[in-house]
């Protein structure tokens, strides 16, 4: 077939390598224009006076329930308190 | 206003709040999506016999123009030679 | 000089070369040890019963002078409240 | 005992907490120490002329034993070859 190519031993199906290589550069191109989207949001949050810091923060916690937060900010203020921290 | 929380002397627009975490909220399930399907596609080429970690090499060398790869490859090599590494 | 070598118009001094990489490899040890150190201590830490997650938190805190980690807490606080987090 | 410290049901030992927080700082610190050095000697080496970014491949490169390097370079050369890089 003239799509394979062979070096030695091995044979290498230049077509589909081909395919897979340019499917994988289109999502690659998505994903970064969806992460320049979220860099544009947090300027506009920023611009609009917002601490991204603390929205960065906040997106984290929402990923977990109320109890599992709950609960680790409960065993870290017992940490805070043992080392005198306020 | 019934949407601003205030807090000492901070005052929060909790409605503008809300609508920007659930922006980004969105936006981040996308990308996670995108990162999912291009794991598949990383999978499949793998299940059909490529070696992914060289397909991960050349995405990354097709990033680059051929006469910048080039020369970067002949440093390398200029390295690689001076070390006795062939 | 036997040192040199050269390709096309590129020349390398070999010795040179061989010291530097030798260097960067010795310090890379170095950093590795120190590395599996910190794990010894986090595994021992939670074979005593402590929480690793809420010990990393506690280092990272106190990184922050306690001013700066107030005021970081109070708009974190705000906005959980204008999210009706609690 | 004056070293324990209760929240709800709870109870830290103080000190023994103290002490692994002072021992992980300690080793964090002398882990910036070593990356710091590392960072030094690139700056130097480029200092000198040597191109970093080819270093970085090189030392990446000698982690790995002759055979396996060259096998990896065989796949990816085959793989150029079918996408028609040189």
């Amino acid at each position: 077939m003239a799509d394979e190519i062979t070096d030695n031993s091995q044979t290498v199906a230049a077509g589909q390598l081909r395919a897979l290589i340019e499917r994988i550069e289109r999502l690659e191109e998505e994903k970064q224009t969806i992460s320049d989207d979220i860099k544009d949001v947090y300027a506009e949050a920023k611009g609009t006076g917002f601490d991204t810091k603390a929205l960065r923060t906040i997106i984290r916690m929402r990923k977990k329930d109320a109890a599992e937060r709950q609960e680790e900010e409960a065993i870290l203020d017992l940490y805070m308190a043992a080392l005198g921290m306020e």
